[in-house]
Protein backbone atom coordinates (compact mmCIF):
# COMPACT_ATOMS: atom_id res chain seq x y z
CA UNK A 1 0.00 0.00 0.00
CA UNK A 2 1.42 3.19 -0.97
CA UNK A 3 2.04 5.91 1.82
CA UNK A 4 -0.16 8.37 2.37
CA UNK A 5 1.55 12.17 0.95
CA UNK A 6 1.55 15.29 3.51
CA UNK A 7 -0.62 17.62 1.67
CA UNK A 8 1.25 21.35 1.55
CA UNK A 9 -1.91 23.96 0.91
CA UNK A 10 -0.15 27.11 -0.36
CA UNK A 11 -1.05 30.18 -2.09
CA UNK A 12 1.94 32.20 -4.09
CA UNK A 13 0.69 35.60 -2.23
CA UNK A 14 1.12 34.05 1.38
CA UNK A 15 3.95 35.79 3.33
CA UNK A 16 4.23 32.63 5.62
CA UNK A 17 3.84 30.33 3.13
CA UNK A 18 7.37 31.24 1.61
CA UNK A 19 9.51 29.67 4.08
CA UNK A 20 7.36 26.63 3.95
CA UNK A 21 7.34 26.09 0.49
CA UNK A 22 11.50 26.63 0.73
CA UNK A 23 11.39 24.37 3.41
CA UNK A 24 9.31 21.83 2.93
CA UNK A 25 10.78 19.27 0.56
CA UNK A 26 13.99 18.76 2.41
CA UNK A 27 12.15 18.38 5.83
CA UNK A 28 9.93 16.10 4.72
CA UNK A 29 12.29 13.70 2.52
CA UNK A 30 14.13 13.29 5.48
CA UNK A 31 11.48 12.35 7.27
CA UNK A 32 11.12 9.80 4.29
CA UNK A 33 7.49 11.55 3.80
CA UNK A 34 5.91 12.05 -0.16
CA UNK A 35 4.50 15.98 -0.33
CA UNK A 36 1.74 16.67 -2.65
CA UNK A 37 1.87 20.02 -3.50
CA UNK A 38 -1.47 21.83 -3.83
CA UNK A 39 -1.83 25.29 -5.10
CA UNK A 40 -5.08 27.13 -4.12
CA UNK A 41 -6.34 30.97 -3.67
CA UNK A 42 -6.80 32.58 -0.09
CA UNK A 43 -8.87 35.73 -1.88
CA UNK A 44 -11.87 33.31 -1.83
CA UNK A 45 -11.27 32.39 1.33
CA UNK A 46 -10.64 35.44 2.96
CA UNK A 47 -13.45 37.13 0.79
CA UNK A 48 -15.76 34.53 2.71
CA UNK A 49 -14.49 35.40 6.16
CA UNK A 50 -15.91 39.05 4.86
CA UNK A 51 -12.31 40.74 3.81
CA UNK A 52 -11.01 42.25 0.61
CA UNK A 53 -7.68 42.55 1.35
CA UNK A 54 -4.95 40.22 3.47
CA UNK A 55 -5.88 41.15 7.05
CA UNK A 56 -1.57 41.95 7.15
CA UNK A 57 -3.01 45.25 5.23
CA UNK A 58 -6.18 45.56 7.47
CA UNK A 59 -4.54 45.37 10.53
CA UNK A 60 -1.25 47.49 10.08
CA UNK A 61 0.02 46.64 13.12
CA UNK A 62 -0.50 42.53 12.87
CA UNK A 63 1.22 43.64 9.06
CA UNK A 64 3.86 45.73 10.23
CA UNK A 65 4.75 42.89 13.00
CA UNK A 66 4.52 40.01 10.47
CA UNK A 67 6.79 41.67 7.71
CA UNK A 68 9.80 42.13 10.53
CA UNK A 69 9.22 38.20 11.60
CA UNK A 70 9.22 36.77 8.51
CA UNK A 71 12.27 38.59 7.86
CA UNK A 72 13.69 37.21 11.31
CA UNK A 73 12.31 33.67 10.22
CA UNK A 74 14.34 33.91 6.83
CA UNK A 75 17.43 35.14 8.75
CA UNK A 76 16.92 31.93 10.52
CA UNK A 77 16.29 29.32 7.87
CA UNK A 78 18.72 30.97 5.67
CA UNK A 79 16.59 31.55 2.90
CA UNK A 80 16.91 35.04 1.40
CA UNK A 81 14.16 37.52 1.55
CA UNK A 82 13.58 40.82 0.23
CA UNK A 83 10.15 42.70 1.13
CA UNK A 84 8.20 42.83 -2.02
CA UNK A 85 7.03 46.59 -2.95
CA UNK A 86 3.89 45.23 -3.70
CA UNK A 87 1.22 43.30 -1.53
CA UNK A 88 0.26 41.08 -2.24
CA UNK A 89 0.41 40.24 -5.67
CA UNK A 90 -2.42 37.61 -7.55
CA UNK A 91 -0.65 34.18 -7.25
CA UNK A 92 -3.78 32.93 -9.53
CA UNK A 93 -1.71 32.15 -12.78
CA UNK A 94 1.14 30.86 -10.68
CA UNK A 95 -1.11 28.58 -9.17
CA UNK A 96 -2.65 27.30 -12.25
CA UNK A 97 1.16 26.78 -13.53
CA UNK A 98 1.44 24.67 -10.73
CA UNK A 99 -1.16 22.89 -10.77
CA UNK A 100 -0.52 21.92 -14.36
CA UNK A 101 2.85 20.86 -12.91
CA UNK A 102 1.14 18.99 -9.48
CA UNK A 103 2.52 15.43 -10.81
CA UNK A 104 5.47 16.63 -12.40
CA UNK A 105 9.19 16.25 -11.05
CA UNK A 106 9.88 19.94 -11.94
CA UNK A 107 6.75 21.07 -9.25
CA UNK A 108 8.87 21.61 -6.25
CA UNK A 109 11.36 23.82 -8.70
CA UNK A 110 9.00 25.42 -10.19
CA UNK A 111 7.06 26.42 -7.02
CA UNK A 112 10.30 27.48 -4.93
CA UNK A 113 11.18 29.91 -8.31
CA UNK A 114 8.15 31.58 -7.97
CA UNK A 115 7.91 32.17 -4.31
CA UNK A 116 11.33 33.26 -4.57
CA UNK A 117 10.69 35.87 -7.27
CA UNK A 118 8.04 37.15 -5.13
CA UNK A 119 9.56 37.46 -1.75
CA UNK A 120 13.48 37.39 -2.90
CA UNK A 121 13.47 39.18 -6.49
CA UNK A 122 10.91 41.63 -5.98
CA UNK A 123 9.52 40.46 -9.35
CA UNK A 124 5.54 40.66 -10.56
CA UNK A 125 4.36 37.20 -10.00
CA UNK A 126 1.28 37.85 -12.06
CA UNK A 127 2.92 38.53 -15.15
CA UNK A 128 2.74 36.00 -18.26
CA UNK A 129 6.37 36.86 -18.69
CA UNK A 130 7.93 36.74 -15.34
CA UNK A 131 6.48 32.66 -15.13
CA UNK A 132 7.06 32.53 -18.69
CA UNK A 133 11.34 32.88 -17.75
CA UNK A 134 10.58 30.77 -14.68
CA UNK A 135 9.44 27.55 -16.71
CA UNK A 136 12.34 28.29 -19.29
CA UNK A 137 14.92 28.48 -16.91
CA UNK A 138 13.33 25.09 -15.82
CA UNK A 139 13.85 23.80 -18.71
CA UNK A 140 10.04 23.19 -19.64
CA UNK A 141 8.16 24.99 -23.14
CA UNK A 142 6.40 28.11 -21.95
CA UNK A 143 4.05 28.66 -24.44
CA UNK A 144 2.99 25.14 -23.79
CA UNK A 145 2.68 25.21 -20.42
CA UNK A 146 1.31 28.47 -20.24
CA UNK A 147 -1.53 26.96 -22.73
CA UNK A 148 -2.33 24.15 -20.48
CA UNK A 149 -2.21 26.44 -17.14
CA UNK A 150 -4.86 28.84 -19.06
CA UNK A 151 -7.16 26.39 -20.72
CA UNK A 152 -10.37 25.81 -19.12
CA UNK A 153 -10.60 22.43 -17.56
CA UNK A 154 -7.37 23.57 -15.38
CA UNK A 155 -8.94 26.65 -14.60
CA UNK A 156 -11.81 24.80 -13.67
CA UNK A 157 -9.62 22.30 -11.87
CA UNK A 158 -8.19 25.34 -9.73
CA UNK A 159 -11.74 26.61 -8.70
CA UNK A 160 -12.43 22.69 -7.57
CA UNK A 161 -9.30 22.83 -5.64
CA UNK A 162 -10.54 25.80 -3.61
CA UNK A 163 -13.65 24.56 -3.02
CA UNK A 164 -11.53 20.90 -1.76
CA UNK A 165 -9.77 23.43 0.71
CA UNK A 166 -13.03 25.17 1.92
CA UNK A 167 -14.65 21.14 2.53
CA UNK A 168 -11.46 20.84 4.57
CA UNK A 169 -12.13 24.09 6.53
CA UNK A 170 -8.92 25.26 5.23
CA UNK A 171 -8.93 28.94 6.25
CA UNK A 172 -5.05 30.14 5.64
CA UNK A 173 -2.34 29.05 4.42
CA UNK A 174 0.45 27.38 4.52
CA UNK A 175 -1.90 24.31 5.15
CA UNK A 176 -0.32 20.70 5.78
CA UNK A 177 -3.04 17.71 5.81
CA UNK A 178 -2.24 14.65 7.28
CA UNK A 179 -5.10 12.63 6.91
CA UNK A 180 -7.99 14.70 8.24
CA UNK A 181 -5.17 16.36 10.66
CA UNK A 182 -4.45 20.35 9.82
CA UNK A 183 -1.57 22.17 10.55
CA UNK A 184 -1.90 26.07 10.04
CA UNK A 185 1.28 27.91 9.28
CA UNK A 186 4.77 27.09 8.96
CA UNK A 187 4.97 27.26 12.86
CA UNK A 188 3.37 23.67 12.32
CA UNK A 189 5.27 22.30 9.32
CA UNK A 190 7.83 19.90 11.70
CA UNK A 191 5.00 19.35 13.78
CA UNK A 192 3.01 18.10 10.93
CA UNK A 193 5.87 15.96 9.72
CA UNK A 194 6.08 14.22 13.39
CA UNK A 195 2.03 13.85 13.67
CA UNK A 196 2.89 11.83 9.69
CA UNK A 197 5.17 9.63 11.50
CA UNK A 198 3.64 8.45 14.49
CA UNK A 199 0.55 7.66 12.18
CA UNK A 200 2.51 5.65 10.00
CA UNK A 201 4.18 4.02 13.13
CA UNK A 202 0.80 3.39 14.35
CA UNK A 203 -0.70 1.94 10.72
CA UNK A 204 2.50 -0.28 10.35
CA UNK A 205 1.08 -2.39 14.06
CA UNK B 1 24.91 46.36 35.67
CA UNK B 2 21.89 43.86 35.82
CA UNK B 3 20.41 41.98 33.17
CA UNK B 4 17.78 43.23 31.23
CA UNK B 5 14.42 41.07 31.68
CA UNK B 6 12.56 39.51 29.28
CA UNK B 7 8.89 41.22 29.34
CA UNK B 8 6.34 38.66 29.23
CA UNK B 9 3.40 40.50 28.04
CA UNK B 10 0.46 37.68 28.79
CA UNK B 11 -3.51 37.61 29.28
CA UNK B 12 -5.33 35.52 31.83
CA UNK B 13 -8.34 34.78 28.83
CA UNK B 14 -5.68 34.25 25.92
CA UNK B 15 -5.68 30.85 24.62
CA UNK B 16 -2.02 30.70 23.39
CA UNK B 17 -0.62 33.22 26.62
CA UNK B 18 -1.56 29.44 28.51
CA UNK B 19 1.16 27.12 27.27
CA UNK B 20 3.88 30.19 27.40
CA UNK B 21 3.10 31.15 30.55
CA UNK B 22 3.42 27.24 32.06
CA UNK B 23 6.52 27.17 30.23
CA UNK B 24 8.45 30.59 30.19
CA UNK B 25 9.68 30.44 33.80
CA UNK B 26 11.93 27.26 32.94
CA UNK B 27 12.61 27.92 29.82
CA UNK B 28 14.39 31.24 30.64
CA UNK B 29 15.56 29.76 33.96
CA UNK B 30 17.55 27.49 31.71
CA UNK B 31 19.22 30.36 29.60
CA UNK B 32 19.61 31.81 32.94
CA UNK B 33 17.51 35.18 31.46
CA UNK B 34 15.13 36.94 34.08
CA UNK B 35 11.28 37.06 33.49
CA UNK B 36 8.93 40.14 33.67
CA UNK B 37 5.91 39.46 34.28
CA UNK B 38 3.42 41.77 32.41
CA UNK B 39 0.05 41.32 32.86
CA UNK B 40 -2.21 43.21 30.44
CA UNK B 41 -5.86 43.21 28.41
CA UNK B 42 -6.59 42.43 25.38
CA UNK B 43 -10.16 43.56 25.35
CA UNK B 44 -9.53 47.11 24.88
CA UNK B 45 -6.65 45.96 22.25
CA UNK B 46 -8.96 44.14 20.26
CA UNK B 47 -11.51 46.53 20.47
CA UNK B 48 -9.12 49.34 18.75
CA UNK B 49 -8.77 46.66 15.73
CA UNK B 50 -12.79 47.01 15.76
CA UNK B 51 -13.59 43.49 17.61
CA UNK B 52 -15.93 43.31 20.21
CA UNK B 53 -14.76 39.53 20.77
CA UNK B 54 -12.05 37.34 20.70
CA UNK B 55 -11.46 36.77 17.00
CA UNK B 56 -11.81 33.07 17.66
CA UNK B 57 -14.84 33.36 18.15
CA UNK B 58 -15.56 36.02 15.34
CA UNK B 59 -14.02 33.58 12.93
CA UNK B 60 -15.24 30.21 13.51
CA UNK B 61 -13.63 27.92 11.74
CA UNK B 62 -10.41 29.46 13.01
CA UNK B 63 -11.73 29.12 16.29
CA UNK B 64 -12.41 25.68 16.13
CA UNK B 65 -8.71 24.95 14.17
CA UNK B 66 -7.49 27.00 17.55
CA UNK B 67 -8.97 24.91 20.49
CA UNK B 68 -7.93 21.69 18.59
CA UNK B 69 -4.46 23.63 18.01
CA UNK B 70 -4.21 24.25 21.61
CA UNK B 71 -5.13 20.52 23.05
CA UNK B 72 -2.45 19.07 20.40
CA UNK B 73 0.12 21.45 21.68
CA UNK B 74 -0.38 20.84 25.48
CA UNK B 75 -0.24 16.87 25.08
CA UNK B 76 3.22 17.73 23.09
CA UNK B 77 4.34 20.28 26.32
CA UNK B 78 2.36 17.74 28.59
CA UNK B 79 0.48 20.91 30.23
CA UNK B 80 -2.90 19.60 31.68
CA UNK B 81 -6.04 20.93 29.51
CA UNK B 82 -9.55 20.83 29.24
CA UNK B 83 -11.44 23.49 27.16
CA UNK B 84 -13.70 25.86 29.21
CA UNK B 85 -16.94 26.12 29.06
CA UNK B 86 -16.78 29.69 28.45
CA UNK B 87 -14.52 31.79 26.48
CA UNK B 88 -12.83 34.10 26.54
CA UNK B 89 -13.62 34.40 30.96
CA UNK B 90 -12.59 38.19 32.25
CA UNK B 91 -8.89 38.13 33.41
CA UNK B 92 -9.51 41.48 34.76
CA UNK B 93 -9.62 40.84 38.06
CA UNK B 94 -6.85 37.97 37.96
CA UNK B 95 -5.00 40.52 35.96
CA UNK B 96 -5.14 43.63 38.94
CA UNK B 97 -4.27 40.83 41.69
CA UNK B 98 -1.06 39.81 39.42
CA UNK B 99 0.09 43.07 38.61
CA UNK B 100 0.35 43.51 42.43
CA UNK B 101 2.10 40.23 42.56
CA UNK B 102 4.65 41.27 39.46
CA UNK B 103 7.59 42.14 41.96
CA UNK B 104 6.89 39.06 44.81
CA UNK B 105 8.34 35.61 44.40
CA UNK B 106 4.65 34.16 44.15
CA UNK B 107 3.89 36.00 41.31
CA UNK B 108 4.32 33.35 38.58
CA UNK B 109 2.70 30.58 40.59
CA UNK B 110 -0.30 33.02 41.10
CA UNK B 111 0.44 33.12 37.14
CA UNK B 112 0.36 29.80 36.20
CA UNK B 113 -2.53 28.47 39.10
CA UNK B 114 -4.93 31.31 37.46
CA UNK B 115 -4.26 29.50 33.82
CA UNK B 116 -4.56 26.30 34.55
CA UNK B 117 -8.03 27.39 37.09
CA UNK B 118 -9.13 28.59 33.20
CA UNK B 119 -7.79 26.11 31.16
CA UNK B 120 -7.21 22.89 32.79
CA UNK B 121 -10.06 23.32 35.80
CA UNK B 122 -12.88 24.62 33.60
CA UNK B 123 -12.69 27.56 36.33
CA UNK B 124 -14.48 30.74 36.16
CA UNK B 125 -11.78 33.26 36.80
CA UNK B 126 -13.60 36.74 36.77
CA UNK B 127 -15.29 35.54 40.52
CA UNK B 128 -13.56 36.73 43.37
CA UNK B 129 -13.88 33.32 45.34
CA UNK B 130 -11.78 31.57 42.50
CA UNK B 131 -9.07 34.04 43.00
CA UNK B 132 -9.32 34.20 46.69
CA UNK B 133 -8.89 30.16 46.74
CA UNK B 134 -6.22 30.68 44.48
CA UNK B 135 -4.22 33.33 46.38
CA UNK B 136 -4.90 31.32 49.88
CA UNK B 137 -3.17 28.09 48.17
CA UNK B 138 -0.18 29.98 47.66
CA UNK B 139 -0.16 30.55 51.53
CA UNK B 140 -0.77 35.20 50.48
CA UNK B 141 -4.12 36.32 52.58
CA UNK B 142 -6.80 36.91 49.81
CA UNK B 143 -8.60 39.81 51.60
CA UNK B 144 -5.75 41.83 51.71
CA UNK B 145 -4.22 40.95 48.13
CA UNK B 146 -7.59 41.49 46.57
CA UNK B 147 -7.82 44.77 48.91
CA UNK B 148 -4.63 46.20 46.78
CA UNK B 149 -5.58 44.65 43.58
CA UNK B 150 -8.86 46.51 43.81
CA UNK B 151 -7.20 49.46 45.23
CA UNK B 152 -7.67 52.76 42.73
CA UNK B 153 -4.17 53.26 42.19
CA UNK B 154 -3.11 49.75 41.67
CA UNK B 155 -6.34 49.68 38.97
CA UNK B 156 -5.10 52.57 37.54
CA UNK B 157 -1.23 51.46 36.84
CA UNK B 158 -3.16 48.59 35.07
CA UNK B 159 -4.74 50.78 32.57
CA UNK B 160 -1.43 52.76 32.64
CA UNK B 161 -0.05 49.30 32.05
CA UNK B 162 -2.56 48.66 28.67
CA UNK B 163 -1.33 52.21 27.54
CA UNK B 164 2.37 50.99 27.40
CA UNK B 165 1.60 47.99 25.47
CA UNK B 166 -0.27 50.30 22.93
CA UNK B 167 2.98 52.08 22.81
CA UNK B 168 4.52 49.39 22.27
CA UNK B 169 2.80 48.30 19.12
CA UNK B 170 1.74 45.37 21.06
CA UNK B 171 -1.44 43.91 19.42
CA UNK B 172 -1.90 40.04 20.89
CA UNK B 173 -0.85 38.04 23.44
CA UNK B 174 1.34 36.76 24.52
CA UNK B 175 4.23 39.13 23.70
CA UNK B 176 7.28 38.46 24.43
CA UNK B 177 9.39 41.49 24.18
CA UNK B 178 13.56 42.26 24.66
CA UNK B 179 14.75 45.76 24.36
CA UNK B 180 12.52 47.04 21.25
CA UNK B 181 12.18 43.30 19.64
CA UNK B 182 8.62 42.09 19.65
CA UNK B 183 8.03 38.07 19.58
CA UNK B 184 4.51 37.59 18.88
CA UNK B 185 3.05 34.07 20.25
CA UNK B 186 4.05 30.87 22.39
CA UNK B 187 5.57 29.80 19.10
CA UNK B 188 8.14 32.68 19.38
CA UNK B 189 9.43 32.41 23.20
CA UNK B 190 12.10 30.28 21.92
CA UNK B 191 13.19 32.74 19.60
CA UNK B 192 12.64 35.55 22.03
CA UNK B 193 14.95 33.19 24.68
CA UNK B 194 17.54 33.05 21.25
CA UNK B 195 17.65 36.51 20.70
CA UNK B 196 18.14 37.54 24.41
CA UNK B 197 21.38 35.44 24.86
CA UNK B 198 22.64 36.92 21.38
CA UNK B 199 21.89 40.32 22.95
CA UNK B 200 23.96 39.54 25.72
CA UNK B 201 26.25 38.15 24.00
CA UNK B 202 27.06 41.07 21.87
CA UNK B 203 26.70 43.78 24.62
CA UNK B 204 29.45 41.99 26.79
CA UNK B 205 32.17 42.42 23.94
Amino acid sequence: MEQEPLEFWFEFASTYSYPAAMRIEAVAAEAGIRVQWRPFLLGPIFASQGWGDSPFNLYPLKGRYMWHDLERLCEKYEIPFRRPSKFPRSGLLAARVALVAAAEPWCPRFVRAVFRANFAEDREISRTETIAEILATLGQPPREVLARAEAPENKQRLREQNQWAVVQDIFGAPTMIVGKELFWGNDRLEDAIAFHLRAMRSSAH
